[in-house]
């Protein structure tokens, strides 16, 4: 059973953040909200999402699964005017899964969940140092390195204190500090681990810039993000595993 | 001889209604104002627009007969800013047309209108059921049929008294009802049509979104719509073949 | 030495303006400003800009000279946000140019100015008529021009006295004639000349709506157009070769 109402920028904001990574995706209808995890078919970028009831204005499940193509799904959320609601039911004979706006009804399809790649077990990681800063930092950040290189280098100075970003071009460099003072907080520890630029500007794509990222990074470890949506009653984590450095 | 000065929101709204089934129409240049038939190549979509001449600043036309390249004469209106007029005559020993807004002339050449497919005489239809909505619901309608489908089926609901909108694709299904009560106005009766979703999404291209729609239907039958613009002194007729239920 | 901090707007305005023609440029550091030649590959368009030092928050030069790729330092000034600084330093040794945004770092290499095409001396021509007109008139001219043709005349009428452009086209054409009233200045003189419309698009899109465009022009010889931006600090001249035309 899952039948629940929300509003359409909340549903799209939950599904922009998995369907940056995969195409399909299987949701858990928890009795507490919706929970999602995926991970990108290379196995490098991971997404972890966890969308409360009380982020519903109203919300009944009792724990079933379903598999669904994103995009359809957004395209639905997609159809509602700003500030309207979308109701959503499942129909768990015909498997499909009614979603409802202002009068205008979508019969989605679902796809059998054991078709849809396995979900993935985010390791707990005792990463040494946290950085905390605005999404419209994250975005900075990633759209100067995109200019120059197609990785990136994230790290903190332990001496001076400052969290950086480095990107290494053919010809050109972008470097970026910013000190307790340009961030929201600074946990200082050593850290030091270059990344794909193509999936941190996936990722950065549903990070709104006003949200406050917190980022745990370590020496050549994965890094994890962390960001809140539908004030604070959404939350996404992303994992990426860092690439091996070259030089 | 044609001579008129038209505001350039009117010139447009009137071309854009017709451009969107066809290239190059015949434009009659009535003495109480303009008046444009034309069908589309496949004979499937029909369109009467006739614009008075009250809603020019200055008219004066005997009852020529002019061939035009739609898009040509769009670009023109459309260089004007908002606001500004422009003005038309007609060269009859050339076989041009002169426009002139502010200052600048553009000199569009006609074209013969016997070399244009000819005009449909667009039957009167006894249709048991009239459905008035806003312009927006057709494009809200038309949107979501298409994102399963490429044709719509247009209904009544006779005993429930509701009209429907119906697009079934592969997957999934939309479906819209709308009351009396959501709807400016219901006629009541049998009918029942299934229409390409192309067409439909070219003439919603050209309602405007506050229009007042009215739409005609019947039982396998051609849908007509009617709508105003430039405050009522336009009005354009669209009709539409049904395609062939395939069960 | 070089060292200078600057609006991005002034900064992006004046590589625009360059980019238009050429894709690489020399960049002549003087101690009263910066200062830019360049021709088109076909040496059909030229450009001559000068940035004033007070046009700069801070300047310091001692007349180096640098080559730069134009689309990588316009991505740069392109990243600061409305009302941001650019702050430039030259590294001498490695011949790098550092740009520095609110703490982020772009490391530019240069390139040889050896191996840039020469600098055009942009010739001194005792042009007969000149026309002064704002920035959107040039844009009408050619934007309208352009729906009927790939060049465009431009001259004066001696006896009737104003300035026209004129553009002819397979079956239509353009004409714009502008007096005195309709512009802010107008020196008669004799004047016809036909250009390419391509070259005059790319210099139109560098001027601003609201600039005051100086055009100097003869019978069968190039034109010459002048304008400011920055407050007036800097100063932009554009010379286009005539066509030879063909009837």
């Amino acid at each position: 059973m899952f039948k629940a109402i929300v509003s359409a920028e909340t549903l799209s904001s939950a599904l922009d953040s998995v369907s940056v990574l995969v195409e399909e995706c299987k949701i858990h209808l928890e009795e507490d909200g919706l929970r999602i995890r995926a991970v990108d078919p290379a196995n490098v970028g991971m997404v972890d999402l966890s969308l409360d009831a009380d982020a519903f204005e109203s919300y009944e499940a009792d724990g079933g699964l379903i598999g669904v193509d994103l995009s359809r799904l957004e395209d639905i959320a997609g159809m509602a005017e700003s500030g309207q609601l979308v109701q959503l039911e499942l129909d768990e004979e015909t498997r499909k899964l009614h979603a409802q706006i202002e009068g205008l009804e979508y019969t989605l399809a679902l796809i059998d969940p054991d078709s849809i790649r396995q979900e993935p077990d985010i390791p707990d990681l005792d990463l040494p140092a946290r950085v905390v800063l605005e999404g419209k930092d994250v975005n900075r950040a990633v759209t100067a390195a995109d200019m120059v290189s197609d990785h990136i280098a994230l790290g903190v100075d332990e001496a001076e204190e400052y969290f950086y970003v480095d990107a290494e071009g053919d010809t050109d460099d972008v470097h970026l500090e910013l000190t307790a003072d340009d961030l929201i907080d600074l946990e200082v520890g050593s850290a030091h681990s270059l990344f794909s630029l193509d999936y941190l500007k996936d990722m950065n794509k549903a990070i709104p810039a006003d949200a406050e990222v917190a980022a745990d990074l370590g020496e050549e470890f994965p890094i994890k993000m962390y960001f809140g949506f539908a004030e604070g009653q959404g939350q996404v984590t992303y994992m990426l595993a860092p690439r091996i450095q070259s030089d």
